[in-house]
């Protein structure tokens, strides 16, 4: 790691101009949430392997800002020559570069990780000490990345209209008529699941999440791909051609931008995609009477890029007043499950469910038989002598590889949608716990066991967390976990009027605990992927405000997952994914239309750590509802034991 | 109207430059919600009354933009040459322009009136047609109003201590500690309940809010007052001089800002508020050697001001670059009550809540009396016949002045803390409805009656809603006064950590009507004034967030009115005033440290208007809780027979 400082080092000292500070952000050229193992160049430089987080390196310092979830893990993988800055409690980093580093200091990093939002952010920063953004000539972190892995070359898979359920035609059409409105004449699309989700096409790039390392670019009457073109079989080239897609090399986006902004970019596709829209609605073009369609002359001259999701270096190749720099159009209507992907994400969440129950019959069991546990059902403690009865161990991560198992063996398994958090006792308490096979812990009768995972299907992408203990909980643990679920239940249950955001719905959540003075550090849901990125926007359930945030619309899916974590002790979560639905209420004032929530999780919640005497009868109600359905539902993927153990789990608890 | 219109035109094509376009705006100099009557300008031009809108004339055209709340109101009072423009579904103000008047267009406006956000707000609207906003020569309104009433004369009288509970000493200090801390050489006070806050003054210069017309400078080392001389006493004058607040003529602030921009702003009186300052606070100054308090040259050289509050004509005196635009540092200590001022408001809420009950138990026997009601306690409908048994007629203005009667019996009081809402049945729908003695209608026990009303005391400023039947409410309108007081009963007893704002709880007074499709178009809960406005910030409980929101702090008072209206039918409506105080949760997660409310209005629900079969116990307990509470506080205030009426009216409910 040294080593790798002081390369960068030198060569800042040697860059045209000499950098007085080298940035290394945790992005990709797409600003991702998760990258691939080639784009870790943040965790590379300092060590820090988290999902977030900045590395800035000055000629006698190297820092790295995190937020609090990872404060503890970077204390522990940051060597000394790192300074671990945190986020909330240090200054933030435009605010140190500009206290810190000289008058006219140039500041360089690869823009192609920067957002355009960032990247403006910091430039404002700057500008009080008249220090310079500069884009390095080249990424100076691969070039002293002897051994970075190479790129991948996972084949990109067209994902079919039976999954997908609108045809990349409809979706163009959609984005072109929001180019007019917003009079652009394109769009340059970045985020990697938006590029997957325009073009149905899925992939293997990032692990986890099935995107394809590529961007787009859709002017009104062409649509470009930028990939590697290695990736793509000669029925997948036959595909793009189909749905008049040009695919260009992943480079030429550079390139193409520039042209782009000079009006000279050219499909030399057929451009049937364009065909198919009716010229009504391209409203503001005006024909020159010749019927190329290069020859028509649009009014509208703006190119949109999402300010969130595009890179500062692909910006700075347009003509910054020609650029409409707002929110993705596309965000929304991928938020928007249509018929087909609700459907879809409906049967996901069964037959995972299925895995989860499945799982937790056979832990029971393993709990039961190898370290003496009463049990899923059963509250006693465990005796020393009864712990420990055999020779086999259970670990975080040997149980995690098992429920792995269980969901691999159902229909249109394609893998996990993230690394599982498999937890015992006080490992719970770390919210983003990720065990290592080496170092994580063994599972406990007296502890409590959190685990939150998902998998991705070809019909959908899932997401739940449940909370057990197989043994004799602690009233504090069973009053606590009452409350999450309390927060949990009134989240789901809520009816609320259109154009009410999450962060309004967020306290319904916390309100049980709060009563107690208990609270947890993260929102309470998030979007949800179909058969992609399991974090997906524009959407969100959370205390605070966010300005990309957009009211909660029906056929939106989005978790609800609040919790509680106790340092060194336990951790508590529940979550399940709702799809948002009419309200179906008695009245409509405003004629607004009021909605509510569908549970499309099944798995039964564990009764022995649910204090029913602080339930109020809507919400005994409710579970007993819930756990009847989970019965019904998921009766056709249980044996017979597993059915047994689920009616067991379901019974109806008594007001 | 026609005439005035016709006036103004003539006088907008000779001002110099000529303007295509004059701006009426509804505020005073101070940016106040409520205004004197001889600032009501935009109501003399366009005839609409209401409490917020903005009147535009063009050459051809008048319009009038005004809020959801008003646009019946404005549809009846405007006459046919003004156009209706209703904010939210047409154009905003700025956009219209922007729109409709011609390039290079000169719009006028007194900026006297128009804060600075909202200027610069045009502004950049403006600068897209390269449009320019003139401050007129004069304000041209007042030019063609003939017969404007007089400037007030009302006396200027001093808060004593006993009631405001600091001294002008204490609250100079920590105004300056702010301004060292922002590197603010001075600040230029613009709201009329800060300047009254910070002096411990007090006025009659706005009808309801007990404020005086004046600014207020306060540099580091002096203190000035604007303020029509004449309404000052000789002892408010010594007053005065002890306290080193340097006494100027209104109209004085203008050059003195001039003055204090180029840093000649010079104090004549003696500077004691600022030798009793600790040297320590004023951390930034350089002192060059003189003792005199001109000669101490601070490094601080901006001037704050608030662009919510102050005008912009105002602001345009300083040098823009060396202006401080922030939110006022006196918003959140005068909204932090101190314990002087809630004792106060306590004792003030438990004489009005007697008022209330007095005003109930009068009201009661004249139903029954004259109208063959039912009345308070009884469910039953009338008969045709059973109505109007004497000649004695009550009406919506006749019975809320026998409400002030009440009130005016109470020591300590001094007017009404707003127009009183007394209304009967579908005007109860009309949120801010304002009977006329004329028009208003007369009592009915068939219907629902609400009245949301408080008062001026010296102690404190009440603001309270109750909503009652004296006859057979319908089983709709019992349903939705349920709810509306579970929302009331959910947001009252909400724990919650400190650094939530008001805007993340507001939901919890609106799902128990959301459940059922039902809503109301207002915010739940503002702050209160101590003797000071009805309204009053930083701090609110919205559904929208807001940019001068503040979190919810120990000694806060905010309302908790939830409500539901139905148009021309029936509104609901209950209120009550909370203090924010600890929260005692008996655990403190995140060392955050949690707070709850404390109700201060003391009068009971209507039992007959609750369906208790919708009730939860905690809910029911409360409920019994408040009204043995209001026993036990209003006793000593009440007679016998009212008493009796109390007890009744306050009997516990069987869960």
């Amino acid at each position: 790691m040294a080593e790798t400082v002081t390369a960068l080092r030198s060569l800042m000292s040697s860059h045209s101009p000499p950098l007085h500070a080298l940035i290394v952000p945790s992005e990709d050229y797409h600003q991702s949430e998760y990258v691939s193992a080639r784009d870790k160049r943040r965790a590379f430089v300092s060590g820090f392997t988290g999902s977030a987080g900045l590395a800035l390196i000055t000629m006698n310092e190297a820092l790295l800002w995190t937020d609090a979830r990872y404060f503890l893990q970077a204390a522990q993988q940051l060597s000394d020559e790192w300074k671990l800055m945190r986020m909330g409690e240090d200054p933030s980093v435009d605010i140190w570069m500009t206290d810190n580093l000289p008058k006219d200091a140039a500041i360089g990093a690869d823009t192609w990780c920067v957002s355009v939002d960032t990247a403006q952010k910091w430039e404002r920063a700057f500008a009080k000490k008249q220090q310079k953004l500069v884009q390095t000539t080249r990424n100076l972190v691969d070039e002293v990345w002897t051994n970075r892995p190479p790129a991948e070359t996972n084949p990109v898979t067209v994902h079919p209209l039976q999954f997908a359920g609108r045809s990349v035609a409809d979706k163009l059409k959609e984005l072109r008529k929001n180019l007019v409105q917003e009079k652009a004449r394109a769009m340059i699309v970045t985020a990697l699941d938006e590029v997957a989700w325009l073009y149905n096409v899925r992939g293997s790039d990032v692990s986890y999440c099935p995107v394809v390392h590529a961007f787009a670019i859709v002017t009104i009457d062409s649509a470009f791909l930028y990939v590697d073109k290695q990736k793509l079989s000669p029925e997948t080239n036959s595909y793009m051609e189909e749905n008049g897609i040009m695919v260009r090399n992943y480079g030429d986006v550079s390139s193409d931008a520039v042209l782009l902004a000079s009006n000279q970019l050219i499909s030399s596709s057929s451009t049937k995609g364009f065909e198919e829209n009716p010229k009504i609605d391209v409203g503001n073009a005006t024909s020159t009477g010749n019927s190329s369609s290069h020859a028509v002359e649009f009014v509208n001259e703006l190119i949109w890029v999402d300010p969130g999701a595009c890179c500062f270096a692909l910006y700075s190749k347009l003509s910054v007043d020609k650029v409409l720099l707002q929110q993705s159009p596309l965000a929304l209507p991928k938020a928007l499950k249509n018929h087909v992907e609700i459907e879809g994400l409906k049967k996901a969440h069964i037959r995972d469910g299925a895995a989860v129950v499945q799982y937790l019959v056979w832990l029971d069991k393993q709990m039961q038989e190898l370290y003496g546990a009463s049990g899923y059902f059963m509250e006693a403690e465990s005796t020393k002598e009864k712990k420990q009865l055999g020779t086999r161990r259970l670990t975080e991560v040997s149980v995690s590889d098992k429920l792995e198992e269980f969901r691999a063996s159902k229909e249109h398994f394609r893998g996990l949608s993230f690394r599982t958090t498999s937890s015992v006792g006080s490992n719970a308490a770390i919210i983003h716990y990720k065990p290592e096979a080496e170092t994580c812990a063994e599972l406990d009768p007296d502890c409590i066991y959190l685990f939150d995972s998902g998998a991705q299907y070809l019909d959908g992408t899932t997401d739940i967390t449940r909370t057990v203990h197989f043994g004799k909980p602690t009233p504090h643990e069973k009053s606590s976990n009452t409350a999450v679920l309390k927060g949990h239940i009134s989240l789901g249950n809520a009816r609320f009027p259109n154009g009410i955001n999450g962060h309004a719905l967020d306290a319904l959540a916390r309100i049980p605990l709060w009563k107690y003075g208990l609270d947890y550090k993260h929102g309470t849901g998030h979007g949800i992927g179909s058969y992609l990125n399991v974090h997906e926007g524009p959407h969100q359930i959370s205390l605070r405000p966010s300005a990309r945030d957009l009211p909660l619309q029906v056929s939106m899916a989005v978790t609800d997952e609040p919790g509680y974590y106790e340092d060194g002790n336990f951790g508590i979560r529940i979550e399940n994914v709702l799809i948002v639905k009419e309200g179906n209420t008695k009245f409509n004032f405003g004629d607004k239309g009021y909605l509510s929530f569908e549970h499309i999780t099944w798995a039964p919640y564990q009764r022995k750590l649910i204090d029913v005497s602080v339930l109020v009868p809507e919400e005994v109600e409710w579970l007993n509802e819930y756990h009847a359905k989970c019965r019904e539902i998921l009766a056709p993927y249980l044996n017979t034991s597993e059915m047994e153990w689920l009616k067991k789990a379901t019974e109806p608890i008594a007001a």
